[in-house]
C-alpha cells in the first residue's frame, strides 16, 4: 500500500547520494531531492525537508555512508595507516557537523555514533571496504527501524478498540520513520485489519506537520481523519470524542520525561484533565538512559520567522514583535499513561520499565 | 495616546454610514471601510472586519441607527400610524438579519435588542425623530463601553503587580472594545502608570487575532510583548514566566461558565495545572443570567478553509481533509479564579457574585 512505502529516504542507485522526499513541500508537491554535499544534508535536517526523529536517524546513516565514499575517493596518498587515520578524522568532523543541525532528537546522534563506531571497526580492512560496510550499516538501520515500527504498532494496537477516537500531535507516521510510523503505527495497522478509528490531527504550529503530513498520510491511507487547530484539542476531549492520545517522541529520559514537538505537553495536561489515556510511542533508540530527566534535555529554539511569516501570504505580526519559538517541549512523566516501545509497553515507574526495555533491545 | 483611540468604529460625518477600521487587514494595512448596506454590515461581522464581543455590540448600535435612517427615508406614504408600524417592522427584520451573523457573543443581540427597545419608545414622536434618538443611543452604547472598560482596567490592575508576566489569548484590547479593552485594559492602564509587564500573546489560530491584533496593539503601546503559538502556552507557564492569565469573554453564563475564543479553555486547564490564576474580564452586558450554564451556549462553527487555506500562500492540507472549526469554546467555571467586571471582581460562587454585579449595573 502507498502509505507503507518507505522509500522517502534511501540511496540513489550508485549509492553516492541520499534521496529524500522533500517533506517541506508536502502536501502540495511530491518532490524528491538528491543530496551529496554535507552542507545540503545539514540544511535538509534543519529545514525539515527530512524530519521525524527516527527518519532523521535513518537519513544520518545514509548521509554518513555517502560522505564516507567521498572521503575515501579523496584519499590518494600516504600509507594505509595514514589513510585510515585521515579517513576516521574526516569522518568524525563531518559527523559532528551533521550532529549540530538539530539538538533535541536523540536518534540523530545515536545513528551518527553507530556509523562512527562501525567505521572504526571496518577501516582495518582499508578505507574502500569500510565504505561498503557503512552502506550496509545504513541499510540495516533502516531495516531495523521498519521492524521496530511494526513491533510498536502491534503493541500499541492492544491499547485501543474498534471505533475509538484518537488524537495525535505533530507527525509520527511513516514519513517520520519508515514503514507504519510510531504514533500512527497502531492506527494504520488496525486499519489494515479492518478496524475503524476516527483520528483528530492537531495541525501543530508553527510548521504544520499535522496539517501537512499527518492528515495527508491518514487521508491517503483511507483513515477517517479530522484536522483541528492545536487549541481545539481541549474541546474534542471535552465532547468525549477522544479515547486515547498517541504521540511520538524525540528523546525519552530515564525517568520517562519525554521531549517531543512543542505542544505535546499541552495535549498531555489536557488528557489528564479530561481523563483520556496519553501514550508516547517510540523505538528503544529514542530512550536515553544517560539522561536522568527532562531538565537535562536541550530544547532547540528556532527562528521567529517560522511563527510570523513562514507559509503566509503576508506577515501576520509586526516585524518588530518578539517571538518565543521552541521546537519541542518536555512532557512530565507523571502525565504519561504508558510508553510503547518495540520491546513492549512500559508503565510507571518508568525508571524500571524503560531500563528493562532498553536492556532487552541490546 | 494612539492605542487609546476608539475611532475604529463610528459614524461618518453625515451619520448615514458606519466607519470601521478593517481588522481583517491588520497589521499590514490600515484601511477604513464605510458601510451602509445591511449585507455588507452582516459580512463585516462574519468576516471579522469588525470583531471582539463589545466592539460588535458598538458596531451593531451604529449599524441599526444607519439602517433606521434608510428605512425612514423610504417611507413616504400612509398615515403616521402606518408609518410607525412599517418602520418598526422593517427595523425588526434588519435587526434579526444582523443578529444571524454570529451566534456566540451575547453583546450583538444585547445591543440589537437595546436599539429595538429604544426604537419602540422613540417612534411615538415620528419616524424621523426616532432616527435621531437611535443615533444618540448608538453613541451612548459606545460611551458606556469606554466607561466600562476603564472600570474593568482599574479592577483588573489590582490583581497584578509590577514586573508580572501575563498571558493572554485572542484579542480583547482596544480594537475588540473601545478604549483600553477588557483583558488588555489592566496592562495598558498599568503601563500608563509606569508599571512594566511582560506579556505573552497566544497567536490564536485559526484567524491569528493574537498575532495580528494583540501583539500589534501592545507593541504600538510600548508594552513588552512576546508572540507565541498557542501550543507554547504550557511551556511558558512551566518556565515560571506567567503570573496571571487575562482573557476576554463572549458570553458568561449565570454559573460562570465562559464562552470565549477557541482555545481559551485550554489556557484555563494549563493555568490550573501550573497553578497560575486565570482571570476572565468583561463588562456586565456580557453576563447572560438567562443562560444557566455553558451547555446552553451555542458555539459558532466556521468554514474549514479558515484552517486549511486562509492567510496561506498555498493550502496546508489536502483539499479533501475534514476539519472541525469551532470559533469558541466554553471554559468551565471551576477553572476560573475570578471574573472581572465593570462592577467589581466576582469570585466563586459565581451564581451569587455575577448576579450582584449585574444588578448593580442595572
Amino acid at each position: 500500500m502507498q502509505y507503507l512505502d518507505s522509500d522517502h529516504v534511501r540511496f540513489n542507485e550508485k549509492k553516492d547520494r541520499v534521496v529524500i522526499l522533500n517533506q517541506a513541500a508536502l502536501p502540495n508537491r511530491t518532490e524528491y531531492l538528491e543530496l551529496s554535499g554535507e552542507k545540503e544534508m545539514w540544511d535538509a535536517i534543519y529545514r525539515l525537508q527530512v524530519r521525524g526523529a527516527p527518519c532523521i536517524g535513518i537519513f544520518a546513516g545514509y548521509a554518513m555512508a555517502v560522505l564516507a565514499g567521498q572521503i575515501a575517493s579523496s584519499i590518494k596518498d600516504g600509507t594505509e595507516e595514514e589513510q585510515r587515520v585521515r579517513f576516521l578524522r574526516e569522518f568524525h568532523e563531518k559527523k559532528e557537523y551533521l550532529n549540530s543541525s538539530r539538538p533535541t532528537a536523540v536518534n540523530l546522534s545515536w545513528a551518527l555514533n553507530r556509523m562512527e563506531k562501525k567505521a572504526g571497526e571496518a577501516v582495518s580492512g582499508g578505507v574502500l571496504q569500510a565504505c561498503d560496510v557503512l552502506c550496509a550499516e545504513a541499510e540495516r538501520i533502516h531495516e531495523e527501524d521498519i521492524a521496530m515500527c511494526s513491533a510498536i504498532a502491534e503493541y500499541g494496537l492492544t491499547l485501543v478498540k474498534d471505533g475509538d477516537g484518537i488524537l495525535t500531535h505533530c507527525n509520527a507516521g511513516p514519513l517520520a520513520t519508515s514503514r507504519y510510523g510510531t504514533a500512527l503505527g497502531p492506527i494504520l495497522l488496525g486499519h489494515e485489519r479492518g478496524m475503524r478509528f476516527s483520528v483528530f490531527s492537531d495541525e501543530t504550529r508553527p510548521l504544520l506537520q499535522g496539517a501537512r503530513l499527518t492528515s495527508y498520510e491518514l487521508q491517503r491511507a483511507g483513515v477517517d481523519v479530522t484536522l483541528i487547530c492545536d487549541n481545539m484539542a481541549g474541546m474534542v476531549m471535552k465532547k468525549g470524542l477522544i479515547q486515547a492520545c498517541f504521540v511520538g517522541c524525540d528523546r525519552v529520559a530515564a525517568n520517562g520525561d519525554t521531549a517531543n514537538k512543542i505542544g505535546t505537553s499541552v495535549v498531555a495536561v489536557l488528557a489528564a484533565y479530561y481523563k483520556v489515556p496519553f501514550y508516547v510511542l517510540g523505538p528503544c533508540p529514542t530512550i536515553d538512559l544517560e539522561c536522568e530527566s527532562g531538565e537535562n534535555i536541550e530544547i532547540e529554539m528556532r527562528r521567529p520567522e517560522e511563527i510570523k511569516e513562514m507559509f503566509y501570504k503576508e506577515p501576520v505580526a509586526l516585524p518588530e514583535v518578539k517571538c518565543f519559538n521552541p521546537a519541542f517541549d518536555v512532557t512530565d512523566h507523571t502525565l504519561i499513561t504508558a510508553i510503547v516501545t518495540d520491546r513492549g509497553i512500559c508503565y510507571p515507574p518508568f525508571t524500571e520499565s524503560l531500563k528493562k526495555a532498553v536492556e532487552a533491545a541490546e
